[in-house]
């Protein structure tokens, strides 16, 4: 596979990749997709054992059923966190769960959404690692995307409108598409916060 | 942070990604440390709650110690899985598993290992992206990386060896270091093995 067209220094991908949740409708050429899930696949995986799948859902009346059950699962979890069971609930102050309120208003209109899945016997750990990199060249491409979780009260009905396995295990939905918006970073916790060195609670040299 | 000298394209840093598992002994400056873990802190995580933490090891002694925690639980699993319980059990073509088996032995070696960990309520969900970063950048610097795990045998000491509290997950320890040998790629499926299009089952246009 030729991955020319990746060419955005890795340091500026990383540090300009922020979650997107507002899509402009353009579809992404197939050769972009296909790019994106190549990349993917290079990602560690356990024992080489490549359980990961990724199902890319382009089919506008596939998505608008997904985008329902996502809309669902999405609201089970903010009854099951925070009793919420309406946008009215949701502090004005709290902007990063709006603005992922709006995006399960929008999934339904995403231009593609790629489910990463794991066949037997699974395990996130060799799943995720793809998951970042399919998100990292979709940035270096232009493509915003965010990775999402279902609940367990859809899990039937997602694997039944897909005809995805009962031993095969979801992991991330991740809506694909070009920003309306722009990337740009993100806001992070200082890394002498979050890293110790030689001892849990010893701060590095940098702090 | 000044991302400059992560400046090697995306796609050349994810094709050329591979697992390295030996290492020389030469010490990993503490301002790629640094730099390798801003990178991660970019990752995305649920609802940016930044709950991943990283134990950074550098201290001889202690990677001592951790690599005859890690040698135990590597052989641990293979027990699990196959029974096995020296090298000689493990076939000769099985190269990959004798690869594991040489780092199992030299884990004590490396120059530094970063164990990633979460603080309640945890979730892979938000610490494998930034592990994927992490791992992405070090090799953009030319430090070698290999995502590795721990078996429930040696869990309540390896806790204690770094004092990292009960309640904190533990889900990779990767060790970073100059290789022996070079990068280059690794051997994959065809992403048209491992990628369906709007149904499970349903290959893509590219196979």
């Amino acid at each position: 596979m030729d991955y020319v067209r990746l060419s955005m220094p890795v340091g500026e991908t990383m540090f300009t990749q922020r979650s997107i949740r507002r899509f402009r409708p353009d579809p992404i050429p197939m050769d972009d997709i296909r790019l994106i899930l190549e990349a993917a696949s290079k990602a560690p995986n356990g024992g080489n054992r490549q359980i990961a799948r990724f199902l890319v859902v382009t089919d506008r009346a596939l998505i608008r059923e997904f985008g329902a059950l996502y809309h669902e699962a999405w609201w089970a979890k903010r009854w099951d966190e925070r009793r919420w069971t309406k946008l009215e609930d949701i502090p004005p102050e709290d902007k990063s769960y709006r603005a992922a309120a709006e995006l399960a208003d929008e999934m339904k209109d995403a231009p593609c959404v790629v489910l990463a899945l794991a066949v037997p016997p699974g395990g996130a750990n060799s799943v995720i690692p793809a998951c970042q990199n399919l998100m990292l060249a979709a940035r270096a491409l232009g493509i915003g995307s965010v990775p999402t979780t279902l609940h367990a009260k859809v899990m039937d009905r997602f694997h039944t409108l897909f005809g995805i396995p009962k031993d095969t295990s979801f992991h991330f939905a991740i809506p694909l598409g070009y920003p309306r918006g722009a990337f740009g970073g993100s806001r992070r916790l200082p890394t002498s916060a979050t890293t110790f060195v030689n001892r849990w609670g010893t701060a590095p040299a940098w702090t």
